[in-house]
């Protein structure tokens, strides 16, 4: 088998290039797989594993604009890449917008799929859930809503799990609530054959948590204020605990680094090393885009190059299957 | 001053009737204010302070059905005693869309108002924020966005707030993040003399909880998943703080009663007394449904009757201002 080689867009984001590329450099993964990074030529070091893109798109650039201007921006040269087999996978925390829209134009849809969506993973009381679109979307038509519980189904069975539930993400269980898009949606879901999936109807932000689906479906809008609110809730408690508390437990709350071998041996509850990590799932391994010709990886713009890595893991995960 | 006079509607909601009644008749608080409840004949106990009402609106019941077929429902007459000024506040815990349009139809709007909007109070790390639309209005323009704006910051002024800040929830801080009514919205709020409050502008889901604005605005359908979505989290943490903590801890962050006199005497750190009651905001004291004309409170169908109290409570401070 080759060596892996997994594309990374140094650009737009919250790092520093220079430090991210710094830690992408020094982490064990890059003795497992190719890391070919994609930035400005000031910061490139190995000709063999990074690219020299004259240009970025900013965080706040219109997705259109860079699109039509900037043809040279890592994410699109990226793409162009990964289009071409020069890489296996691909992750950026660039312009959303302009991520998505390139991977569309440069990567193709799968076919019938009319809108590719961003698919994260969730901690719940259970088993993890699978959400999308969180993000890629802002409005979304019923028909969309539909092929997001089949992609989603269809990357539960990726996971081993056969015959997975799919919920809609709606204000309340009964079959009216919610927008005309989403009342559509259920009508649709409930009249499928359900071979493939089993339709657990609607369910409410609250009960996600619970555990008892294992794809939620939302529009890109809702499912990003969706996955955001629970880290930002997530904090606060954090935050609230830090004063409750030892020292030692608090760091292991809050490290945002994955853990290496202490030689402090702060002695961190295994429970609370759990929580933890559960806790930054937000940070990692960031998103995938489904329905695109290629794996894709989309992670926050403030990720930290941990959170990168973590990517960049499942991607490798993701070209094995 | 006369005794005051809060209305509670007994039906709709998931506790039985008879449970209901006896928390609210045995509390404190039927002491200071008179509890009018409004509920089936069944269950009339004392009659200065039970209405007798032969229909009540069920929680998957179409909201327009009921508001034409159902005019002896709990809810309705409950609302026309508030118009008479029988009553001084109304509460129910009833059908959402029910409520709120009857609340419309029998009260009518303030002056000006196009949508009335439901307003919850969530916490942040550091002051309260103030959230609607939690659920009234599943899709809303920007003028109904900026007139939540107003109602939002005026009734922080109420509480005491001289110069809100307000901003507006949405995926990304950037004016053209978003739906287009959001963007509308965010130029509104802009370009308007700001003498009532500050706009903030746009305000992420993980970013609220930082607690840097006064007032966030949202369509009902947005705002409600994002109550309830901080509700799943926080329920989440606690049941994994439950393997952690001791038990007299756990009982400390769990219980759902307000805190009695405990004999047991549990070692609970004030701390956790503290985040517990912080991570029931969702119960209590319900949404205020800002925009009718009268002071009506909306909890949330399995609200317990702790949360009924808390509500009247709500109500008896707004009857004071």
């Amino acid at each position: 088998m080759n060596r892996r080689k997994i594309g990374i867009d140094l650009m737009g984001n919250e790092n520093p290039p220079e430090i991210l590329k710094a830690a992408l450099r020094n982490h064990p993964l890059s003795k497992n797989a190719d890391l070919v990074l994609f930035g400005a030529p000031e910061y490139q070091d190995d000709p063999h594993h990074y690219v020299a893109t004259p240009e970025f798109i900013e965080m706040d650039e219109s997705p259109l604009y860079a699109l039509r201007r900037k043809k040279k921006a890592s994410m699109s040269v990226g793409l162009r890449w990964l289009k071409a087999n020069k890489i296996d996978a691909f992750i950026s925390a660039g312009n959303t917008g302009a991520f998505v829209s390139s991977a569309k134009m440069i990567l193709g849809n799968i076919p019938g799929i009319l809108r590719p969506a961003l698919l994260a993973r969730m901690p719940t009381k259970k088993k993890p859930v699978t959400v999308l679109d969180v993000g890629a979307n802002i409005q979304c038509t019923s028909t969309h809503l539909v092929q997001f519980a089949k992609m989603g189904a269809a990357s539960c069975k990726i996971l081993g799990i056969d015959n997975p539930t799919v919920g809609l993400l709606n204000i309340g269980s009964e079959p009216i609530k919610g927008t005309s898009e989403l009342r559509l949606a259920y009508q649709a879901l409930q009249n499928m054959p359900q071979s493939a999936f089993r339709f657990a109807g609607n369910i409410e932000g609250k009960s996600v948590f619970d555990g008892d689906v294992d794809v939620l479906v939302t529009d890109g809008f809702t499912g990003n204020i969706f996955l955001k609110t629970g880290e930002g809730i997530a904090n606060l408690i954090l935050d609230r605990f830090g004063e409750i508390l030892s020292p030692g437990e608090y760091q292991g709350l809050t490290r945002k680094q994955p853990k290496t071998d202490s030689p402090s041996g702060f002695g961190i509850h295994p429970k609370i090393q759990d929580l933890a990590s559960m806790l930054h799932y937000a940070e990692h391994p960031g998103a995938l885009l489904v329905g695109v010709r290629g794996i894709v990886i989309k992670c926050h713009g403030y990720s930290t190059p941990a959170a990168f890595i973590k990517a960049a893991e499942g991607a490798l995960e993701l070209i094995s299957v």
